[in-house]
């Protein structure tokens, strides 16, 4: 059995790899769920729709978020209206997000809702989001007021610079069904190469996951989302550094090291396998970038063999 | 100055006629809202929407509600995932429902959002909500628990008896503003051809509004939804008579004399003016049957002339 924690799209990759390697009903995903975020009164849950599209391999390949054919009427029309179009909502993708709503109303949890849509979608492995509560992760830029992760992340292109990060709900919020079984449970617990500060990290805020985490630490086994110093997508560098870390694989072990035993760094940071091992993380080098179905399965094989 | 008290299609209809009659500034229409529903999350208005959709000459000609040219990725994807699809959505009419909500989200009043909207759509008139409160038509079947208007109406096709008919929130519910002015202020108050029981009763519930009407009984003109004992379109004739009323235009005058001073009926009922008239309402016998832009516009004329 394998728990993966995940965020968005580095993490639908590395699940992708996983279920051409391994039978989908042996993994689960705590999937986050800090990036959720209510516009148009849809309740919109980022990273379990980027998991879920991918491993149904609806996601449109070019994004690596949204779905593959999408069309784009109601966004159109909304455009037309003066309405709020910064974040773009495909046809197909409303329809989730109409799903989610409507049942979250009739009084379902998001993770009863999770798993109807990943059945819908023929998704095989358990997603679970690490909470039904609201959690949501919340930035506090340089300049000006406190603003959602939504906000940072698309309508600014986080193009700001970042003096904090705070998981609003989190010390209320519970873990979900079937999460700290999960991180027991995981003959492996894998750490997907999701951004550790806004993806990675609203899932130790939920009380509870920090500490089981902890004990299994020996288990824990990361895939570095920075790759000779940089982020392949997202402000994951940027972020590093702004909390005061260095953005290259030895940030990454020194930022994890409390929780996680084993890290895999890509082949262009094997000169940094010694830094990492300094921070008391095991180091294994291997090809990181999912370029494509068979690279993610193949770094899926080496994650599996090479630490169970 | 005239004055509209508006439901749905016939309402639209006429009003429709009224802007080829009349400069649309001089025209305010209050809408019932009873008809509101939120569903997937989105706050639904559909009188308010039948009516913005016909005076911008982009409703559907053959449903009489809904847009012309609509597209249905959303709702196709949403029947894919088992979603509740009983109450149509187009694409570009979601877009309307997503602008409200995420404006009621941040705020704004149902009238301030419907003057937005209208704007938009280039909709010359006033077009004012009864109230900016909720205000919620439920229907107490004969058989069966009490059930949410669009549930009587769309998912049961209105195929069941009624017992009872209530509007929620209608005594909390403030008059929006506008509302009453538009009632002491018109030269004429128009009743439009709506259901008297679903679409016009809930604007009577709002309290104010029914003690204003009384005042202005004698500039009061309705024109009959019902025609040879029949509505044209959807349950007013039954709920009528489930109301302990005639299915006639005498029903409908006696349902109406305490607060309107005229009744337009159509020529096929020209027979039962003395019937109207027995209710202490005025009759005028006119052409009522709304098929054109250019019957809507001479009823339209009519009501606004011979009762001048």
């Amino acid at each position: 059995m394998i728990t993966a924690l995940a965020g968005g799209v580095g993490a639908a990759r590395l699940l992708r790899g996983m279920i051409e390697v391994l039978p989908p009903g042996d993994i689960t995903a705590i999937v986050n769920t800090g990036d959720d975020t209510v516009l148009h009164g849809l309740h919109i849950s980022p990273d379990l729709d980027t998991v879920m599209y991918t491993l149904a391999d609806a996601i449109n390949p070019e994004t690596g978020w949204g779905l593959a054919g999408e069309t784009w009427r109601v966004m159109e029309s909304l455009q037309r209206l003066g309405g709020v179009t910064w974040f773009n909502l495909g046809d197909q993708d409303l329809a989730t997000h109409c799903y989610r709503t409507q049942r979250l109303h009739e009084g379902a949890t998001l993770g009863e809702v999770t798993r109807e849509l990943a059945d819908a979608w023929g998704v095989g492995i358990a997603m679970l989001p690490v909470t039904d509560d609201p959690l949501r992760t919340r930035i506090q830029p340089v300049d000006g007021d406190e603003i959602s992760f939504q906000e940072y992340f698309v309508r600014l292109r986080h193009d700001v610079a970042v003096a904090g990060v705070r998981f609003e709900g989190a010390s209320a919020a519970r873990p979900g069904p079937g999460v700290l079984e999960a991180v027991d449970g995981g003959d492996l617990v894998v750490v997907c190469p999701s951004n550790p500060v806004v993806s990675i990290d609203p899932l130790l805020a939920v009380p509870g996951v920090f500490e089981h985490l902890r004990r299994r630490r020996d288990r824990v086994v990361g895939v570095s989302p920075i790759i000779a110093g940089s982020a392949l997508k997202g402000p994951a560098d940027r972020l590093l550094r702004e909390m005061g870390f260095e953005s290259s694989v030895a940030g990454v072990a020194k930022w994890y090291a409390s929780w996680m035993g084993t890290l895999v760094v890509d082949e262009a940071d094997a000169g940094m396998a010694e830094a990492v091992e300094h921070e008391g993380v095991r180091c294994i080098v291997a090809p990181t970038v999912m370029s494509s179905v068979k690279l993610s399965a193949e770094l899926s094989r080496i994650v599996h063999e090479d630490v169970s």
